[in-house]
C-alpha cells in the first residue's frame, strides 16, 4: 500500500510547529482524514492554550505554567483528544461538549510523559526533539508540574463542562471517574510499574507477552479508553455504545504501541524524528523482541481489524472518523 | 495553662501504631475532644485501611499500593479528615456521607509528603520516626504511589459518595473540584514552588512575611479549607456556612504552621519525636526566624482567635468540636 505523507500545520498560530502525518490518502471512501485532523488539532490546541494561561500575579503558579505549557504545547499528535471529540460526535454530541475532556485527557498524557523522562524512571534527555521537561525546569518543577496536570484535567472539565446545559451533572462525575481511573493503580501508574521491571531473560515467550500486554493496556491503552469513553459519556452515549467505544479504543492504543515498537527497530532517528532503536539498548520489552518484526506487523493488522468490529453498528456515515484514525495508526511511518 | 499528655489509640486494630495527643483537658465546656478525636481518627483509619486494599491479581497494581498503604496508615495525626468529618456533621451531615471525602484529603496529604521528602524535593530519609517511602520503595515507585493517591482521592470520593442517596451529583463535583483545586497551581503545588525558593537574604522582613504566608496558605492551609469545604458541601451546607468554614480552615491551617515551625526550634527531637531544628539547618523560611519566637506565639493566638471569630453564628453546642481542634492546634507540643 502507498503511503504519502503530509506536511499539515496543525495550528494557526505560530508558536505551534508543524508535524507531518504519513497515511494514506482519502481512506474510508473519500473522507480526507488529514483534513479532520488538522482541524480538531487546530481547535484542540487553541483550547489548551487557554486551559493553561500564564497568570502573572502569583510567580509560582506562572513558573509551573511555564512548565507545563513547555510541555503541554509542544508538538504532540493529539490522538487521544482527537478520539475523544470523535467518540463525543459519533453518539450525537457537539465538539465543544468533549473539549474540555480532551483537553484534560491531553493534560494527563503530558503529565505521564514528563514522568517517564525523569531520572529515575526512564532517565531522558530529548522527547520529541526538545531537551526534556526537567532538563529545563529541574526535577523538582518537573514533577510538580506532572501534579498540576492532574489536578488542572479534573477542575477543568468539572468547571468548564459544568457551564454546558446539554451534560447532566451525574455525567460528568461518571466521566472524571473514567478519567482518574485511567490514571491510577487500574492504569497508568500500574502500567509503568509493570514497564520499569527490568526484563528477565529466562522468561518464556508466553509469560513475556502476557507482561508485555499489561504494560501497554495499562500504559498506551488506559488513556484512549479513557478519552473515548468520556467522549461517549459526555455525548450522551447509551451503555452499549460507551462500552463498545471502550473496545475499540483499547485495540487502537494497543495497536498503536505494537506500531511503535516496530518503528523503532525498523527505521532511523532521521525518519523518526528521535532516537531509533533505543528500547533495543534500553534492553526494553517489546513486541519485535518478543514475536519479531512480521509478526508483530500482522498483530497490529489483526488488531486494526478488531477494533473496526467494535464499530460495526454504529452508523455508517459517522463512523469513518474513527475509521480512518485506526487506519492511521496502524499504517504510520513515525 | 496546663497540659497534660494523652497516649491515646488511634485504632482498634494493632497494626495501626499509638500517638499521643498533647492538649488541655475538657476544653470547651466540658467536651471530651481526647475521646471524639480517637473515634473519629479510629473510623477514619478503618475506611482508609478498606480504600487502599492489597489486590493480589495484578502484582503491579500490589506493589503499589503496598508503598501507599505504608505512608497513608502510618502514624499521622488526622486533622483534616476529623476537620472533613466534624464540618459536615456542623452542618447537619453525616459522619458516613463525608467519609469518603474525608480518606480523599488524606490520601492527598500522604501524597505530598512523599513528594516532599523526594531527593530532589527536600531530600528526607525519615518521616515520623520511620524511614521515608522512596527509602523504602525506590523513588520510581515512590512518584507512581503519589500519582496513584491524587486518582484514587478523585475516584474513591466519586464512587463512594455516589451511593450516597443523601448527596445529589452536582454537590459531589463540586466537592471534588474543591479539593482537586487545592492541589493544583492554585494550592500544594504552587505553595510547594515557592517553598523551594532559596532565601535571599537581602529581602526585607515585610516581603520575606508575604512569602511564608503564600507558601502555608498553599501548602498548608489548602488541603484544610478542602477538607472543611468539602464536609460543609456533602453534608448539604448552605453557601454561606461553607465560606465560613473555609476562612475558619484557612485560620486553622496557618495557625498549624507558624506553631510547627515553633515548636521546631523550641523543642528537642525526642520531644517532637522527629529531627528537630532541621528548619534551621536547611536555611528554611519559618515565622520566628523572620518575626521571632514570641511574636511568632502571639499570631498562634491572634489566629485562633480568628479562626473562632468565623464559627459565630454556627449552633454553639454543634460548634464545639471544631473550637476544640482549634484549642488543640494551637497549644500541641509535638
Amino acid at each position: 500500500m502507498r503511503h504519502t505523507a503530509f506536511t499539515v500545520a496543525l495550528a494557526s498560530s505560530s508558536k505551534f510547529q508543524h508535524r507531518s502525518f504519513s497515511t494514506s490518502p482519502n481512506s474510508s471512501a473519500g473522507f480526507d482524514f488529514i483534513n479532520y485532523m488538522t482541524n480538531k488539532a487546530k481547535s484542540i490546541n487553541k483550547a489548551l492554550n487557554d486551559a493553561v494561561p500564564l497568570c502573572t500575579t502569583n510567580p509560582f503558579a506562572h513558573k509551573i505554567h511555564e512548565a507545563m505549557r513547555y510541555s503541554l504545547l509542544s508538538n504532540g499528535k493529539r490522538v487521544s483528544p482527537v478520539l475523544c471529540l470523535a467518540s463525543c460526535e459519533l453518539v450525537g454530541g457537539q465538539e465543544s461538549t468533549a473539549m474540555p475532556a480532551a483537553c484534560a485527557v491531553e493534560m494527563l498524557h503530558a503529565s505521564s510523559l514528563i514522568q517517564d523522562d525523569l531520572p529515575c524512571m526512564d532517565d531522558e534527555s530529548l522527547r520529541r526533539g526538545k531537551p526534556t521537561n526537567h532538563k529545563i525546569y529541574g526535577e523538582d518543577i518537573a514533577i510538580l508540574a506532572s501534579d498540576a496536570f492532574l489536578a488542572l484535567a479534573v477542575t477543568h472539565t468539572l468547571s468548564a463542562t459544568a457551564t454546558s446545559e446539554n451534560v447532566p451533572p451525574s455525567r460528568v462525575s461518571r466521566a472524571v471517574f473514567e478519567m482518574m481511573r485511567a490514571v491510577g493503580t487500574d492504569g497508568l501508574v500500574a502500567g509503568q510499574a509493570a514497564d520499569l521491571e527490568k526484563m528477565v531473560s529466562e522468561e518464556r515467550e508466553e509469560r513475556l507477552l502476557e507482561r508485555l500486554e499489561f504494560i501497554h493496556v495499562h500504559k498506551t491503552a488506559a488513556l484512549l479508553e479513557a478519552a473515548a469513553v468520556m467522549g461517549g459519556i459526555l455525548g450522551g452515549g447509551c451503555d452499549e455504545e460507551i462500552e463498545r467505544l471502550r473496545s475499540y479504543a483499547r485495540c487502537v492504543g494497543l495497536m498503536y504501541q505494537v506500531v511503535d515498537d516496530v518503528l523503532d527497530v525498523t527505521k532511523s532517528s532521521e525518519e523518526l524524528g528521535k532516537t531509533a532503536g533505543k528500547d533495543l539498548i534500553a534492553g526494553k520489552l517489546t513486541y519485535p523482541r518478543v514475536m519479531g518484526v512480521e509478526k508483530s506487523r500482522e498483530y497490529a493488522v489483526k488488531l486494526n481489524g478488531e477494533a473496526l468490529e467494535h464499530l460495526r453498528g454504529f452508523d455508517s456515515d459517522k463512523v469513518v472518523p474513527l475509521v480512518s484514525l485506526a487506519d492511521y495508526i496502524v499504517k504510520r511511518q513515525k
